[in-house]
């Protein structure tokens, strides 16, 4: 880890953090932001020194407080979160320098997004000369749950109007999926999402107007974390497209970067400019770069997520072919159609897996009018065995680059046996496995959260999975083009960890 | 009422039922399907008569049970369900003719789909001899909560191997979606969505191998049926293109349709004849057909149930340009994303729109930096009242056709009032509005629930809003090019109700 990154852990693991602007004023962002980090250290989570600084409070949830950052009696702090106004901050880094800051998240807003960008310099010039990283401004800063840092000021819940109080913005568990974003709102966004789809994060970072910690000194702080597998990225342009690209190229041999660029069509760029003041630039300079680095770009929300999920649990696929199994005629051949759209075949299959199949067919194993050409239509009769011996069967064929499974759970005879078999043999190949279930009541919420669990991505649309898949076929081409897919799939399976 | 559609109202109406094959060995189709029956008997639900048949009971859950269908004592039977063996059908239909039956359901499946189109054949003959129309075979047939009717034979709980009981296919309540599908098993998995996305439904139709009553005749009884509103339809290819050409335009007219037709690729086709025998033909043969008629196609699972959301709750577009209302700036970019990729448009909006929103900017109501020429992003400051004023404003503008409303609810200043707030201002304009909420816990379920059953169609993302508003603007165009928008809005207006 070279001297730029261990810097940038400053924000992350740091030994002592100082909230400039926290504040008692309930629903205030240095009240929650505070409070955040306050109860954190109280349960030992956040185990290094907290100072909140305020000039007009003696002390906040029994943390002394400081009538200024100068004035909190130590030499060094690692970390300072800013929440004052915008005019104020300038002052508030030169106290900073003083105190040998290393990482400094500046909250507050307006700044360069409404056209104060003679500010923004100003704070930026004063934190190079004392060597200090800024997140920020105009962001939400960090979340990292391992370490307790949470500077997040959208509270955690919300009290409706009937009293009663309910999860508004969740911290998502800790997990290998890495969050960064320029946006702030899709940020908060994107935690609901994550946490409410289980998908545990390993670090989230709102990085905002990017002033001087960039996405890409992100990714390569990423890069080298050992926790985070897949990282996901929210831009609305990329500042130093070179640095970008050649930052972008190291990362994507080693882990997944899903992107979604908003500001794609000319309308949007021109409605992001007006957001952000970003120049988003021509949409297809940028498909070019990311396709160029390995960066793998999402073209909506759901995407996003979806890619993410699968790339973060499952190996590339080797190949564009794959294998369909269902219980479900009809949204088998929805399958289907999707995969011939993102350009993926289910073909037939060789003739040693036709006899194979024909084999269980003679056997009584599966019904004799169960379609087994790929795809392979098990039909309503459908039992956990035929599943689980299906799914050996394709894998073994050398033409057989991924599988996708719908398991839809309405059929009388499948119970959820099936669930921890398929995964069980899966696991004897590197090929990648995605699952479908239909439904949004209870056994099909259960079917798809069980699957995650053991690692095997589950979608609720045939699409989503077909898509999801595209991913997986996608980065394993640009891995195999650029040497990179043995050093993956090496590293991949000795982090494969058993979670039966 | 013509004399065929009051045919077909006996498999929704019927006045007595007889289930020929119903059993008490638990799991099967006639233990699960009579068992329906008798429940809604027994609640007062079905208020016809039930006459169960099986030559080895003399009685099933109460109810008097007949050796055969010719031994019970009455001159006339409305309904008859069949799940007797494939060979054993026939017989049962002759009898059938001679108790002067008015429709049929069978259950039963080995007829076409697996090649014996003769003995299809056979039955259908017998039907027609006595002006018998027949569902199926290879089908779910029926689910109509109002009367009871319910041939489902998937059971509504699933015993899970800890012993816990589970919603495993449930029965959506009343609403004014009727889903109809060739695909039993995508069938059952759309009960189960559309239960869990509390999306209500008129009638549900599984048709299977279509031998009698086809998509075209339940479209043709749809339109004379006052509790549908729209029509979801999965098929896998049409049967009788003129006839259904002819029925759709007549249908559309009056209620949109909207179709997810599988085998769209060319693999998927293949796929689809191996599961139903079904010879596709050309895509975009289908593309051309559906567009003539004014049938919405769908290109994913999640679009269909979309597009079918927003048809049922909300007025069609007359133009493609639509107002973006956000407090989140990403997602309202991503929104404009999606509508240039879907073909709309997001302009900006005329000076004495402008005007209004510089006024509120005087006068403190909204912030001076919110972005107002369209998305207006009243960035994470909003509060309820801004997301008021603000829909009534840009609904008042002439160039403005539909609105896309992202409340994301997790900036601090905004409750849940404007919900409320703004589905009042919504409903005096004739214009559509749909809804984004981004998150999957307990607030934003919170968010999106509530407009929904406010009748404004909610979304977990910005480009499935974008693409049902498409789906609006598409009928919308459909109508008028079709001289039919004036009746279907005077139609709409008349059937609004008041819900909140």
């Amino acid at each position: 880890m070279d001297e730029s990154v261990q810097r940038l852990d400053a924000f992350f693991n740091p030994k002592s953090v100082a909230v400039i602007g926290a504040t008692k004023k309930a629903g205030k962002a240095g009240c929650v932001i505070f409070e955040n980090l306050a109860v954190n250290k109280r349960e030992g989570v956040y185990t290094g020194e907290l100072y909140p600084v305020n000039p007009s409070e003696d002390s906040l949830l029994g943390f002394k407080c400081y009538e200024a950052l100068s004035k909190i009696p130590v030499d060094e702090i690692d970390l300072v979160v800013i929440i004052v106004p915008s005019k104020a901050v300038a002052a508030v880094m030169e106290e900073a320098v003083a105190k040998k800051v290393k990482a400094a998240v500046i909250i507050t807003a307006g700044f360069k997004e409404v056209g104060n960008k003679d500010l923004e310099d100003q704070v930026i010039n004063i934190a190079k000369k004392g060597n200090i990283r800024v997140l920020g401004p105009n962001c939400l800063g960090i979340f990292y749950r391992k370490s307790g840092i949470d500077t997040l000021f959208l509270p955690e819940m919300k009290t409706l109007s009937t009293g009663k109080t309910v999860i508004a913005t969740p911290r998502p568990l800790s997990g290998n999926i890495a969050m960064i974003t320029q946006s702030g709102a899709f940020g908060s966004a994107a935690l609901d999402y994550l946490t409410g789809r289980e998908m545990g994060v390993s670090k989230f970072v709102s990085f905002g107007n990017k002033s001087d910690v960039s996405e890409s000194d992100i990714l390569n702080y990423l890069f080298h974390d050992d926790e985070t597998k897949v990282i996901l990225v929210y831009l609305e342009d990329v500042k130093g497209g070179r640095d970008f690209i050649e930052i972008a190229k190291k990362v994507t041999l080693k882990k997944p970067v899903v992107v979604i660029k908003s500001g794609r069509s000319s309308a949007g760029a021109l409605a992001a400019a007006s957001h952000t003041g970003a120049i988003a630039g021509s949409d297809k300079v940028y498909d070019a770069a990311f396709t160029q680095c390995g960066v793998i770009r999402a073209r909506s929300m759901d995407e996003f997520f979806d890619f993410g999920k699968a790339l973060a649990m499952q190996p590339p696929a080797i190949g564009r072919n794959m294998g369909v199994l269902t219980d479900a005629g009809g949204p088998g051949v929805m399958t289907v159609d999707e995969l011939e759209t993102q350009g993926l075949t289910a073909e037939h299959f060789k003739p040693e897996t036709a006899e194979k199949f024909e084999q269980l067919k003679k056997e009584g194993k599966i019904l004799a009018i169960a379609a087994t050409h790929n795809p392979v239509d098990l039909t309503g009769s459908v039992t956990d065995d035929q599943f689980i011996v299906s799914v050996d069967i394709m894998f073994e064929d050398k033409n057989i680059d991924g599988i996708i499974l719908l398991g839809l759970h309405h059929m009388p005879g499948l119970q959820e046996k099936y669930i921890e078999g398929t995964v069980t043999v899966a696991r004897k190949y590197d090929k990648p496995i995605v699952v479908v279930d239909i439904g949004e009541t209870e056994m099909a919420l259960y079917t798809r959260s069980r699957f995650d669990r053991l690692g095997v991505p589950s979608f609720g649309s045939p699409e989503a999975a077909a898509r999801a898949m595209k991913a997986l076929v996608w980065y394993g081409e640009y891995l195999t083009k650029n040497d990179g897919i043995d050093a993956y799939l090496d590293n991949y399976k000795k982090n494969a960890e058993v979670k039966l």
